[in-house]
């Protein structure tokens, strides 16, 4: 016998024989060399056709990752449709008769009521076998594909272990160890006892089975895939293995989808729940409204009229919204329900007294009134900066205009309840309008975008100006929703900041609530973010009010009213009031300043005498700063 | 000259040629034949050789494919970090000097007051390339990955136009048109203009260029892949189409997940204003607290002992816990904190008067007092099966128990705020212990549970009987942490359902408030579920209502209350209450049910003369039912 073998790498892929010498005892030296030459031509023929194999494995494992690629991407979704969705997909591949995919129960731990009959000693407790990670190996569902004769999918709800699938014990041994188990000739198998005749009214017949277990990224088993009979007839080979080891592999780590999916479905609930409560415990309630309106009297008259009633309910729905705006609005030095009021009462004023309604429709008036009450509501006396800085969950949220976004989106929260919606009969296109007035009206307030309307105020005032009749500047503005935008943005401005043209009893009182809130934030940034505020913001730097005052009409204010007195010179009465507060502030500014200078001369004459004492008396100094608060009254 | 193609199916992989016949003018017939037999043998060695680097191309998109999909599901991340993982991961595999990608702006809208200044005409609009759906393109970040000579990874945040990798344009072309451009030779190109020099200090030049632009499944460009010069010096061919491809769609794909990671933290950050707000609207204020402690008027007293200021701090505490519990509850018709204060109470009234504290420490007994007040906190009026019914966000997020879950969380909930954290001074061990008793206490107040528990119960009550001491009967239960939680879960039925023992007068006011909730359940059930209310949610069946209490009383209550008695003689007044309440509700039900059998026998008789007449006795049947609540008091 000549016997040689053919190689590709270090694996052999075949072996050549020649039997039995014609005519000779034994192969002579030549027949080994013909015999060389011809199998070097045999093995480059043999070693090509394993290359294409190799090919078609490769190329298959390509196929299968790309489209249950495609199917785990599509949409996020629960493990059963992902699982199904992607081994469906790829049947074409697989070349199996059958295949199935057992998913595993993951509930780790059982309830308290259930653990007590163990506790107790009333039930034996769970001796079968588990999950390296410790779960009872329970199949709650199995998916069995057929591929051969008619295509078919069955789906068997909690299986019975007998299930001709299950009773081997091959798939709760995968699901026990996590191994992959080849089973070349399955029904010949004396550890496992795969069902020896046909599994159902197919007449199909098990011969070989590849099991693998899916596992998720964090190393649970999952499931258990099992695929039957190679439609060659062949058992399946390693390259089988590589495939579904691929598929598995690339499942398991896919579970990170329907994770999420499960993990966003309880954040949407949990979400939702705390809106519904949050609404019932803001919402105005009955008491609360009656406590206003006698409603209930009147609707005990027997006799109201059709209009009367419809009336009423309207009635009913606006004062439900106003005292839940009201409630809205939590109990901070500065920006509670009294400055939410004022906001909205100044913009009922600018619109009557200041004239400006003439370029607005009664439902966009009504709109920019109802956009000021609501404009800080839920606001936590802290200001945007501080938001980002102690990266509450509002400033994750929102890129900027952090508060306003978030005064704007509750605003729109409540209007969701119909009970509550004063927008209600609204139409579509009419509502629509509405909420982007809103959206402009409340996010103009950010301070920060005041700079960016400023020039374009400022323009359409000039060209106003230069008009010769009202009807000319009434239609110059009307008629362009942008310019009717910008208006409304600057007047949203003017009522936030109309505090400051309050006659001065007033404007000193609120600016020392402002101060206040501001010096809270102060504190809090000391204390929490333990970084050092800014000036504005500090509390021992309380004597520089005045002066920060002054700075704060001659930089924002002064801007704002001037303008609109010369837009229109019925608003005169708030620009006179900020220049007279101005007089007092800067009085006072003044004074401060004396007194430091006062006090800097008297340090550089003792510094001139002994160090020590100049010590003291800066200490003292100290003191007179702490009661500052009480001098700018 | 003669010449043959080699080919591999329809593709012609090269072509051999044979040049200038030695001494003859021209090939001949034999030289064919010759020359075709030696091709077949060429042609076989080129065609292995192809097969082999199809192979190798397959196997790298699988390695591609692999290596992307471990990294892109590792965990939720954002873009950058994802398509950096997955890009880093892979270099081996994609055989070129450089690779970049660059992300692109996904704005698609802009802010109001951005486009302001364009509607006055202040400002041109945008008028550079767009992506197909319409987004300016903007890259604002490139990442660029060299793996020549040293390997670097280099990023350039919102890169200048003139940046090398975006000055020839073709970036911006394929994010504009979505092709794959594969540029020969990239310096030769007329279209665009790519740097001629060096791109860097490295002295690197531009040879060859592949890209491609990412795609999402909803069809949007989020970014552009671009590969620089293939490292055997050659043009990209197209089998580098290829893996790149499968590379740029698996990565497109897999952006469901950034988006999704996205989304997750907007909801995380929704839900955690809106807990917040929740926590703000549902705390008692100050004035709430001052209105029953008047403790500043303590606090103003200057001489307050250190033991005592840390005793009225826990009153502060307490107060604000329960005031806060108190508010949680829902005005609805049973389940208010009228019902949540008597079960607290009668928990309280079980320890002491019913002696059931001596199984429990102190801490225990705390615990089963403030769990019995919080156990219905925030009920809606509604059962478990209607929260089922109508697919409330509860019912999604517990799969059963679910109000009683609800419950639970909300009063854990109050215990994340420190203020109101009435076990903030336990340590780690005593508050795990307590949330423990809170979840079996609250959880087992679900009545559909209650069977499970009963036999336990009773064996535990059975065994104690036969015990000769009170000392032994102490220890048995002592010491056994389960039996302690049956006979607590026990204690929370019996202060859940104490309303049934309590002096007739109150229990048929309080009956008549649960079925008044039950009845307002079945409203809802026929107006918003459109469905049939059960017997006892069934306004119209309200006559029924003393035959449903006996029922409840012999099938449910008075196992609880026998059997407590049975162990404890200091409940015994409440199982008497409930023996005489049921005489009561007995009566009433015999009453209704001779009435019921009059008025058959009344149709009956009328039944024999007209049918037209009985119909019109029916109606006035009905009309007294609509009136029968009062009766049963």
């Amino acid at each position: 016998m000549l016997a040689m073998p053919i190689t590709m790498g270090k694996e052999v892929l075949a072996v050549m024989m020649a039997v039995n010498k014609v005519n000779e005892p034994e192969f002579t030296k030549q027949d080994e060399e013909v015999f060389s030459k011809y199998l070097s031509f045999v093995s480059f023929v043999l070693r090509q056709h394993h290359m294409a194999y190799l090919y078609n494995i490769e190329s298959r494992k390509v196929q299968v990752l790309l489209w249950s690629a495609n199917k785990v991407f599509e949409e996020l979704t629960d493990i059963e449709r992902q699982f199904h969705k992607a081994l469906y997909t790829i049947k074409a591949y697989l070349n199996c008769e059958r295949y199935s995919i057992g998913l595993l129960d993951m509930t780790k731990e059982k309830e308290f009521y259930d653990e007590w009959p163990i506790k107790l000693g009333e039930v034996q407790p769970y001796k079968g076998p588990k999950t390296p990670d410790g779960r009872e190996i329970i199949f709650y569902k199995i998916i069995d594909y057929i591929l051969h004769g008619k295509e078919e999918i069955k789906v068997i709800q909690t299986p019975p272990a007998d299930h001709w699938s299950l009773v081997s014990g091959l798939p709760t041994y995968v699901a026990e160890h996590g191994f992959i188990c080849n089973m070349m000739n399955a029904p010949a198998d004396e550890y496992f006892t795969f069902q020896k005749g046909p599994v159902d009214e197919t007449g199909w017949i098990i011969q070989n089975v590849l099991s693998l277990p899916i596992v998720n990224k964090k190393e649970d088993i999952v499931g258990v895939v099992t695929f039957y009979n190679r439609k060659d007839a062949k058992p399946f080979d390693e390259y089988d293995e590589q495939i579904t080891e691929i598929l598995t592999q690339f499942l398991g780590w896919s579970l990170l989808n329907t994770d999420t999916y499960e993990k966003m479905n309880k954040l949407e609930n949990r979400r939702d729940i705390a809106y519904e409560m949050l609404m019932y415990q803001t919402k105005a309630t009955t008491g609360e409204i009656e406590s206003i309106l006698k409603y209930k009297e009147k609707l005990n008259t027997n006799i109201i009229e059709d209009c009367e009633e419809k009336q009423l309910i309207q009635i009913l729905v606006l004062t439900r919204w106003m005292y839940t705006v009201r409630k809205g609005y939590r109990s901070v030095t500065y920006h509670n329900w009294r400055h939410g009021f004022n906001v909205g009462q100044t913009m009922f004023t600018l619109l009557m007294t200041g004239k400006l309604k003439k370029y607005y429709t009664d439902l966009e008036a009504f709109a920019m009134i109802a956009a000021a009450f609501c404009h800080d509501i839920d606001h936590r006396g802290t200001n945007n900066l501080y938001q980002m800085k102690s990266a509450s969950p509002l400033a994750k949220l929102h890129g900027s205009s952090i508060l306003e976004r978030h005064h704007l989106e509750f605003s729109k929260t409540l209007l969701h309840d119909e009970s509550l919606n004063i927008f209600q009969n609204l139409n579509k296109r009419q509502y629509e309008t509405v909420i982007h007035l809103f959206e402009v009206a409340i996010i103009a307030t950010d301070l920060a975008l005041y700079f960016k309307k400023r020039t374009m105020f400022q323009k359409i005032i000039d060209t106003c100006e230069k008009m010769e009749t009202e009807e000319e500047v009434i239609k110059y503005i009307s008629i362009d929703p942008t310019k009717k935008e910008v208006i409304m943005a600057m007047m949203m401005t003017g009522c936030d900041l109309s505090a400051i043209t309050k006659p001065w009893e007033i404007q000193s009182q609120v600016a020392l609530m402002v101060a206040n809130e501001f010096w809270e934030q102060g504190d809090l940034e000391r204390t929490i973010l333990q970084q050092q505020p800014i000036p504005m913001m500090d509390r021992e730097k309380g004597d520089e009010l005045p002066k920060l005052q002054v700075g704060f009409i001659d930089f924002v204010c002064t801007f704002v009213y001037k303008e609109f007195s010369r837009f229109h010179k019925e608003i005169t009465p708030m620009w006179d009031g900020l220049q007279n507060n101005r007089v007092e502030w800067k009085s006072r500014a003044d004074e401060y300043d004396e007194k430091m200078k006062v006090i800097e001369e008297e340090k550089k004459k003792q510094e001139a005498n002994t160090a020590p004492k100049a010590e003291e008396d800066l200490g003292s100094t100290g003191d007179d700063k702490k009661s500052k608060t009480c001098q700018i009254l």
